[in-house]
């Protein structure tokens, strides 16, 4: 059992890593030759240009203004004085209503925290069970729900709280959806006129023997939407021609480079070698060769181009169909079209960079197996990822490789070798994993067939959510694999479950803190960083850059990651509801964390991350979901803790909280979730 | 433990109270007095007069024609002559597709029956497990799965077994599935032109201060819908004016009366007593009296219905919107009209005759809350209904009674009442809740604010379907209430209640079949013998019936009853299902039940049944979803089964089952349920 005093050790550490972290981005941010890894989101809107033209050759690189370092935590409100419109405009209404689930956080635990402690700490605090039992117990366990005598009266008051808490949270929650929900209307009806507001995506047109899916396509919107149909554009499979425009590509950017570096040394033209990795072969005039060259793909695309418009297996069954009005499009895309719903499928079209183009020709038979198989393959890694990993760290020992490998036998034997392999590799198995995950994850939600980028990242998320939820979440509590979980699930029943995890949750207060300011507090520093982009681009920018191009092409901005980062802010969440009434003391860690992301996400949105899609806060639901989980969660646990401590009679009192949360959850799902999935005929 | 002995004299007696029911009702029917019970179908639809019209006077009520007598099983092959297409607009295409889950289950059962009775019944009777353990046993469980010894090779067999009729059943599913909905939208189609066609019904119209329902309506969609609106019908409170118009119908009703009496006997003008009931106050001429009363209401009508029109507080939110085209209609019916998903609903009107007036004006807020209370009491009603019934058990003795009314005592105290109170009145209490039940369930549904009778129904089969697979399969085969079981479900680990059920499930096998034979065969063969309609309306028409109109209302043809039949034959689909593996001895059983069923409720349809709505099988996906649930539970409890008999390596092979069987019926909503839910847009 940690002390007090051993969480103030580890708070120290963290927040001194922390603050590492910080003062070390203050200093590098204000270094001109990282400009472009901090300051990315100016480059790309153009408003930003390389701060080394013109000056002192040193200057290019170093900040010489001693002034600017006295000022280094100037980021900070910098980044909150954006007003929220402003931000909308700047890095899309997606990016604003991201931040808003911090501020959900803050909006659910300000409140709760000060009640908490006002009411509970004091109820917790005034009792000696543990010291009368004579358990080794710290100061954290005195403050929390174990310090409460077996069936005293005093659980009157974490009842109560529960219900308030529960009627807070749900309040919040509900103002945050109708807001959120008012933002997105707003947003989608102020829109200058995009062609994709006009536009449905229609997947599986069923195949005709004497027409083209152009035709077919043109003929069945012109008898069943004669009024409104105005164009439509085919889906084709360019993969070779999209490998030529990348190729047509490069090379230009090779002529750019030639070009500008005859212009600076115009007595010698230079040359390039036209063999194997241009090194060998003849000699030729640079310029005229990329020329020649880029004259040559372009011959080739045009063939390709004209090649592919006529072959019909190269049309995807799949097209864009625009519309004269947004009605008419808002109709067609809510509607069904034929007698047969497994063809003619439309659905709003999603933006052209949110498009995800390979699963447009999927056949809605298809789905339902690959969704199938996605579910298993996903419970199994759910439940079973341990068995791989186990294998994969049993094949790293000594022994395993020297048999697999045996000529790397006298490597391996050398000491610091052997140590870095038995020390590390089991470990680095794992992490690897972990680090894969959301790429898996993402993976598998491809397969599953999804049409738009953001879908997929929102169906990732959800799976991501679920992985924490077991594998995070219960695994530290009831500290068993999620495989010894299921064992356990299976073989207890289903009012056994909550209580066992019930239980486990006050011991496992400080662990959890520790958790919340590892991960929570210096991570988040530690995103502002930047660490891996920084590295990255220096090493592009010394090795590969040759164009002004290429420098901007080498600047990795990121988006905010919304498939590994929000499941991450939903596990405080969880965390915080499941603590707010057991251990009240874990609830400021929470809020810290909260206000730190929300600052350094609020500037690296503003600054840094590239939109790479805009879906106009399609993602809330999930969210609004997610929160309503962990609250569900956080009341049957309280219930299961609470039936061991000898207040059982309480427990219709409690099983009333989830059905009413249920409830509030079809509530706003009615309300609120078809502002996110239809659209609304009447005009805004 | 029954034996087959004992099977035999309870399907003997079964069977002869099945032939008496058929005897009598092939006699009864042959009865001209008789006529309007049997075949008030045809009389609805005007094509059948009274026989009575001229002839002897006792042919008017008994058939003398002894020849008819003898072909007393006619109407067998008369009730499944008439063609699907004519019954289709002989009774509605409800009605033949009702019909058509009857076929369903021989289409399942037959060669289910057969492939089990060929391989599982030799595989089973072949071993002497139950002579070795010397248990008591009868024949019937020799041919079970019991009398495999524990851990055989043989149940290599039924598992096999199990994955064929799990295919087989969802292949007959598909192709139903298939074949209904073809059939919906055939009938859709070609229809004849009627304004719910073309009719959308708008609920939840947000009040205005400025302007009326109407003219708000009006508005609305002359700009949302301007090229296809035509007209709307906003809907009234009337319930005033409905009043009025019974009592004039009533009145109309005694001056038919009158005026025939005296055209009979022109020598006496009829006259009636103004006062209280007929029998007080001063005499007057009737036919006059009765004229000058319908003027009266007459005027009170066009009164009341101005002021309907006028009162804006008796106008509904709601309103009925046509349009020019189907097109029209169709877009409306599925696009949400505003940003606020609470407002301006619109579905697709149902029929005129199917509509649930009084659920037109709940707000959509209302109803979350609404479904909360009902799914409430409905828990309640299903797991702690024992509790009311008991209490009403426990105060129908003699004490209680004596006590509660005291003056009774010396009538209870007579020897014949007190034996009845003591024999009957606690079994009654219990069977008056059941036969309320449907009523009850109806009452539930109602108030869950659904707003066609047509939902009403089928949201009632669902609810009493739950209800039957508590308190009628489970508590038998468990041998608890569902009070018990819900003890038992909350104490035992997931894998052990299919284990605890599955156990018992060979020992229950007898029980079932008497079930069956005594619900399923002699209950549908006292179906069509209508006793209750028959004694009803003898006795209407002996003290009641005036006038021809009179006889007329005096009819009761009932209706298919979709809320209580419909479970009904679910849980025999479930049964069989349940049993074709374990002991398939059983299914000969449910197959007679098929045929028989199919047979008479053919003939109450093309005979008797009026239709009281037309949905165009709108329940099918219920149906569907119910057979796929039992196949999924007839699947769980079998693993259940084989994890106890020593056939645990068996359980992955098994669980596949459940989790194809869960998406196969995904794939059907996908595939098959638009084409009960939405319209299609193009024409067919």
């Amino acid at each position: 059992m940690a002390t007090i005093q051993d969480i103030g050790v580890s708070a120290a550490i963290n927040i001194l890593s922390a603050v590492i972290f910080l003062l070390a981005f203050a200093f590098l941010r204000l270094q001109p030759i990282n400009d472009r890894v901090y300051f990315p989101k100016w480059y790309l809107k153009g408003s930003r240009q390389s701060p080394s033209h013109g000056g002192a050759f040193v200057r290019k690189f170093v900040n010489l203004d001693m002034r600017s370092y006295l000022k280094f935590l100037s980021w900070m409100p910098a980044a909150l004085q954006m007003p929220e419109d402003e931000l909308i405009s700047h890095a899309g209404l997606d990016s604003a209503v991201y931040l808003r689930i911090y501020l959900t956080g803050l909006k659910i635990f300000v409140p709760i925290t000060i009640l908490a402690f006002l009411v509970l700490v004091p109820v917790n605090w005034t009792n000696d069970t543990l010291e009368g039992l004579k358990v080794e117990h710290s100061d954290i366990d005195k403050l929390s729900i174990s310090n409460i005598p077996f069936g005293s009266k005093r659980f009157i008051a974490h009842l109560t709280m529960a219900y308030v808490f529960t009627f807070w949270t749900c309040y919040v929650l509900l103002r945050e959806y109708e807001i959120v929900a008012t933002m997105r209307l707003r947003f989608l009806a102020s829109e200058k006129r995009r062609p994709d507001q006009f536009t449905v995506l229609v997947r599986n047109i069923p195949p005709d023997p004497d027409e083209s899916i152009g035709e077919l396509a043109e003929h069945f919107f012109l008898v069943n939407h004669p009024d409104h149909y105005l164009t439509h554009q085919v889906v084709y499979n360019a993969n070779k021609l999209a490998k030529l425009v990348k190729e047509k590509k490069k090379m230009q950017n090779w002529l750019d480079y030639y070009q500008l570096k005859y212009e600076r040394n115009t007595s010698k033209r230079p040359t390039v070698k036209t063999g194997f990795l241009g090194c060998f072969g003849s000699k030729m005039d640079a310029v005229e060769h990329c020329a020649s060259e880029i004259e040559r793909i372009e011959k080739e695309e045009a063939e390709e181009r004209e090649k592919i418009m006529k072959d019909p297996k190269l049309v995807v069954p799949a097209a864009f169909v625009s519309f004269r009005t947004r009605w008419g499009a808002a109709v067609c895309a809510q509607t069904q079209q034929t007698s047969n719903p497994t063809v003619w499928l439309t659905e709003w079209a999603p933006e052209p960079r949110d498009v995800y183009w390979d699963n447009l020709s999927i056949p809605i038979v298809h789905l339902t197996v690959r969704r199938l198989i996605i579910a298993v393959a996903f419970f199994f890694l759910n439940f079973f990822y341990v068995i791989p990993i186990a294998f994969v760290q049993s094949l790293a020992n000594i022994e395993g490789i020297e048999k697999a490998v045996p000529f790397l036998k006298p490597i391996i034997e050398m000491p610091t070798i052997k140590s870095f392999i038995q020390g590390f590799l089991p470990g680095i198995a794992l992490k690897i994993f972990l680090i894969l995950l959301p790429s898996i994850l993402m993976f598998m939600s491809k397969v599953e067939g999804l049409t738009s980028v953001s879908s997929l990242e929102r169906r990732s998320a959800s799976k991501y959510y679920i992985f924490l939820f077991f594998n995070v979440f219960l695994a530290s509590i009831i500290a068993g694999s999620a495989l010894e979980q299921l064992q356990t699930y299976l073989h207890q029943s289903a009012n056994q479950i909550p209580r066992t995890i019930g239980v486990a949750i006050p011991m496992k207060a400080t662990f959890f803190i520790t958790y919340v300011m590892v991960d929570g507090w210096a991570g988040v520093a530690g995103e502002i960083l930047r660490l891996k982009p920084l590295v990255i681009f220096h090493l592009k920018n010394f090795f590969l850059v040759k164009t002004e191009k290429d420098r901007d092409e080498a600047m990795d901005p990121g988006s905010i990651g919304f498939d590994s980062n929000e499941p991450q802010i939903q596990l405080y969440f969880l965390l915080g509801l499941v603590y707010a009434v057991v251990t009240p003391f874990l609830l400021p860690f929470i809020l810290v964390f909260y206000v730190l992301a929300y600052v350094v996400y609020r500037h690296q949105i503003i600054n840094v991350y590239n939109q790479e899609y805009e879906s106009a806060a399609a993602f809330w639901p999930s969210v609004h979901g997610r929160i309503i989980t962990a609250l569900i969660v956080s009341q049957l646990l309280f219930l299961g803790l609470l039936s061991t401590k000898g207040a059982g009679q309480s427990t219709p009192v409690l099983l009333v909280l989830p059905v009413v949360t249920f409830y509030f959850h079809k509530y706003c799902k009615n309300r609120y979730e078809p502002a996110f999935v239809e659209y609304p005929l009447q005009r805004q």
